[in-house]
């Protein structure tokens, strides 16, 4: 069976174990955090295999996620250590009334910074059937920036299907600008991108989701889901024979919303696995929609994520999550 | 009344809620570390006032720790925040048996290894009675080893009398060589060295304790007390006449070591503050040995550092810690 790559940062999270200002809370709780790790954390449940391209510190939190990672049976044949540079840390408020919670990085010159082109350069793409991005890794470091276009470049080259979620942090870039320009340029070598509405207002300049969408079709990306939370999902596919069709998937109504971190990678899930089983692009959303809902009951980044039973009894509306 | 200056890096520390490797421990307890600041914690807590001269990245540990500096009564005056790199971070073993617990660094690269010798330069030592420099900070960056010869010679200029606490950190260093010749050159410009029997090892050649005091005197130290942890601390004076006066001062007996980290500092705690008073340095490195012993009877960093009155009935017998 061909996997699914992933290239990215995976951190150590600290997450509060109790409410308020993440500089008077005094007791932790270890876990695993990274949007790439969500996204390979989801695609395992749901049985799609994943192999995560990733370089950790020689230390105890990288050690610590090397096993984390294979507890969930994601592949680590591509993980490698950083003699000098260390693990990256990530710290997450406690929340559990919906609003977005603090969660700085500890992560400037880490070990997953210091990836770089070498590395994609000597990577064997021939049991790969689908390479997803996301606007983190060329972020971190100009290293790491080139790694990034590098393997976009190759899974071209090697015609293999390229997903693309912009994940917007602008805290890790050095400005605005740049953000945009690379994002928008890294956009060129993707199949589907994955933007949130406020993405698009920023990368494409509208919140007009078939405006946004055309700007993403005229880089030659034939599938752009946008992402537009509890309203749901708009689908813009532009077919071989130039046809343009356009649909708007509802989202699954949530009572409470608990914690927002993760939502988006728990619709890249949805999106990638449906893409995978071959399901028409609507279905692919609606599987989107569906996860990104489930997530957000979780306070965890990525505890909430589903297998595919579940997933499809909250899609029949059996469960509530 | 005037201040002790202190110099270095305070760190968040993650202490581990339970025993075990590192990478195994789910749960932490966050408190503060540094070697510099468990000397600023003890010499205030005996009623001297200190100054810490540090860099913190603008993040919530960063933010916690200036104010559990205030909270120790330690000046901040000469604190600032970076706006790009970030606050240093040390996991530490849960540790009760005595073993010298892991305790691995996050500081590549933090806010207080871009410290330099301009800070130093815009230093006014005005109120300044003694600086405390110990080996860390010329092991976290080349501008930090600059900013450390630069704080040294300033002090000197100034005739402010520098006590230096090698603290050998070999993962700190690009190697033993560099370590070795460095903490030799900047002893040059100490008037008190406060090394252990293994540092003198290392960077004196030889365990023999007059050998070792010589090494230093020979550098214009005028007082070298070395370590020797239970057995105690070993006093080498050289007057201004050029007379040597030797004396080996036994340890406290202790009946369980918990905890060796800390004892150290609480030695120097010791010494700084016998000679701030101006007592005999025999008296000194006594009170470097009760504080020690102390420390190595708590599993805290800095948390069984005492107050003068405790000391003395410590010393005097009165309690056992």
């Amino acid at each position: 069976m061909k996997k699914t790559l992933l290239f990215g940062e995976p951190m150590a999270l600290l997450l509060a174990d109790t409410p308020g200002a993440l500089e008077c809370v005094e007791h932790f709780t270890r876990r695993m955090s990274g949007a790439e790790v969500n996204v390979a954390i989801g695609l395992t449940r749901l049985g799609f295999p994943v192999e995560y391209l990733t370089r950790l510190g020689d230390d105890p939190f990288g050690h610590y996620i090397e096993q984390a990672l294979k507890d969930n049976e994601i592949g680590t044949n591509l993980l490698t250590y950083d003699p000098v540079y260390r693990t990256g840390i990530q710290l997450k408020e406690y929340v559990e009334d919906g609003h977005d919670p603090a969660a700085p990085y500890y992560r400037k010159g880490s070990a997953a910074s210091h990836l770089s082109a070498k590395e994609i350069d000597a990577l064997d793409l021939g049991k790969i059937e689908l390479v997803h991005v996301t606007g983190i890794p060329p972020a971190l470091s100009k290293e790491a920036r080139e790694a990034t276009y590098r393997l976009m470049e190759r899974a071209r080259e090697a015609q293999i299907p390229v997903t693309f979620d912009p994940n917007l942090r602008p805290a890790l870039w050095e400005n605005g600008e740049t953000m945009r320009n690379v994002l928008n340029d890294l956009a060129n070598y993707a199949d589907v991108v994955l933007p949130g509405i406020g993405e698009c207002e920023i990368l494409a300049g509208t919140t007009d989701k078939e405006k946004a969408a055309d700007f993403y079709h005229q880089k030659g990306v034939a599938l752009v889901v946008i992402k537009d939370g509890k309203n749901g999902a708009y689908v813009s596919e532009k077919k071989e024979n130039g046809e343009v069709v356009r649909d708007m998937i509802p989202g699954y109504p949530v009572k409470k919303v608990v914690d927002t971190v993760g939502a988006g990678d728990g619709f890249a899930v949805g999106v990638l696995s449906g893409l995978l089983k071959g399901l028409p692009v609507t279905e692919c959303a609606k599987r989107g929609n569906a996860i990104g809902s489930i997530q957000v009951q979780h306070r965890g980044d990525n505890e909430g994520l589903p297998t595919e039973e579940i997933l499809q009894s909250y899609m029949a509306g059996n469960i509530q999550k």
